[in-house]
């Protein structure tokens, strides 16, 4: 059954590869290998021919490939995977080889065109990451798996913090209750910013103790099985001056009004330009330094993305984040976002945490 | 004073430049960009003049950076990274560009060749990770933090993990007491792989329950202020099959032949040949998949290896883990790894953690 589940992404890929006129085509992304095979490794080459699956590795994971994947060709290499590579394509007369040009290194490359003098290298976009942005049942059943552990645990954690305690020690508590209640670990390195620093988009937590005052962004995600959760509040402990509660009801609606959006069939770009434009109305959007979402699977950022730099048709499956912020360098920061499915009606959403900002 | 440090940095990197002929260098390995200026975002693209640096982020990086490191040109860029270089090196009469060949995509060299038409574009190695091998005095400082932490967390686990715990468990409890003895991470995705799941050398912490006659394999590392810890461990809850203990004994007599081997001025391959002829003495070489080490330090991963793949004369200053293991498909796999400084008469462990395979 297993077998099968891979057989039909394989058979997909398959098509995929005709379409880009390629006869072979291999990657050395950790998540595209899992999506193709169940390998959970994160090193190894996967070469995918017609109707044979080859996944080359060295001697750390040929243990745990031939357990996980029984259904794929298991190469142990010494030396360069080139090697291997090249004897597979010459004894299967492979001409065509797509690679993906995102994800290989440019030395890669390289060693790969010294190794291969007889084929033509091709590169591809999207030829795996188009597959896995629209998610199956399985998946989405694991995505919605993700996102209740991400809720447990930041319910459990938000009830004890404090004022006092440093950023770390509740990332801390963040952390061990995911793992409490089965992720496998983070998908990125738990932001907890507060006061000034909620103003670093990105700043990790931080040796730094939460003041009483404090505004607080968390933006936290587990991985359950490989999928990746994504989930951002903002709190803080008891009434903020007039000017941060207002943003905060500005940049609430402006997340509805995205939430509100997102739907099969609309462009991704066009959900951006709605949450940005109804900040500006208020003068805000200045201060929304970034894209509004990016999918989110088997990687915590990839296709589609939601922002003015790119456009995609959303569809039904797809699993997205609307993450507006507003960001005052030395003052504050807020963001909220919540990661969803999209579906032919709208949207289902993966968390069920409160939007207060005050904690009670 | 922070200027200065990273003054000097710069200093010696561009005494680099000027030998590899070029006057210009690019790169956006995180690691890197943070050695040379101390901004610790994930994303951003580090170019070096003679006399200048200049760290081109997008809007979620530019306060982090301008807070960070005052003392670099903080460039905010919007659509592609590629027009700020290009603006920057035709101002400047750049002529020679080097670049990491190895950390930059294959895509990336592209659009840079694409946007820099008048640019020489020189592929570089080490430029960076030569001088971050050998670690200073206020490094080696952090790594010694970095080690006793882990220490810490693993003794608080360790008197508490029980057979009936599930391996993810393990991790939890010891990820969590990381954080709270001060860490801002894992180094890596925390290893507890227990009975034969400890013969999958990268088998990460899964809900697999740990039985009372498992072999357990203990992985972790620490990351405090950006440099990493690395350590492992097995453990048994009490004794084992006479060709456990056996095999155990010569992997702990292997590693410590090892370490022994370790001093400034040794070639690296040499002791990972002396740990594996070691245990080839008593047949387990085969068993012995991986190479012996690998330096530490704002990677995980970086210079120099311990391995028959390449060879390095080890300095003073250089920190490098020794890990031989043994791994039986289907039965065990145990690992005794430390990370330790190289000095001029030997080595300093940066771990002081039992090594007795019985937890008593």
């Amino acid at each position: 059954m297993e077998n099968e589940y891979y057989g039909a992404r394989v058979a997909r890929l398959s098509q995929r590869m005709a379409d880009a006129n390629i006869d072979a085509f291999f990657t050395l992304a950790a998540p595209s290998m899992r999506y193709l095979t169940g390998f959970t490794g994160e090193e190894g080459f996967l070469l995918a021919l017609q109707d044979e699956m080859h996944l080359i590795v060295d001697g750390r994971f040929t243990t745990q490939a031939q357990e996980e994947c029984p259904w794929v060709d298991v190469i142990e290499y010494k030396g360069q995977f080139t090697s291997a590579l090249a004897g597979l394509l010459i004894s299967r007369r492979i001409h065509w080889l797509g690679f993906e040009k995102e994800r290989i290194s440019y030395v890669q490359a390289e060693q790969m065109r010294a190794a291969l003098p007889s084929i033509a290298m091709i590169a591809t976009e999207q030829v795996v990451e188009g597959m896995r942005a629209v998610k199956d049942a399985r998946e989405l059943e694991l995505m919605r798996s993700a996102g209740r552990i991400a809720d447990t645990a930041y319910d459990a954690m938000i009830c004890r913090l404090r004022p006092g305690m440093a950023e770390n020690e509740a990332a801390a508590l963040l952390e061990y209750e995911m793992r409490k209640a089965g992720a496998q670990g983070t998908s990125f390195s738990t932001i907890v910013g507060s006061g000034a620093r909620g103003a670093l988009p990105h700043g990790i937590a931080s040796d730094k103790v939460i003041e009483a005052n404090d505004v607080v962004v968390i933006d936290f995600g587990v991985c359950y099985k490989g999928y990746m959760s994504d989930c951002t509040r903002t709190v803080a402990f008891g009434d903020q001056p007039r000017d941060v509660m207002d943003a905060y009801a500005r940049l609430l609606e402006a997340q509805q009004l995205g939430l509100s959006r997102i739907q099969a069939g609309v462009s991704s770009r066009s959900v951006d330009t709605a949450v940005r434009d109804n900040l500006g109305e208020h003068d805000l959007s200045k201060y929304f330094t970034h894209g509004l979402g990016h999918g989110v699977g088997l990687e915590i950022h990839e296709a589609p993305r939601l922002s003015q730099g790119t456009d995609t048709v959303l569809e039904a499956g797809h699993v997205v984040t609307c993450e507006p912020g507003i960001y005052l360098p030395g003052r504050y920061g807020m963001r909220i976002e919540d990661t969803v499915i999209v579906t032919g009606g709208g949207y289902e959403p993966l968390t069920a945490l409160s939007k207060s900002l005050v904690l009670v």
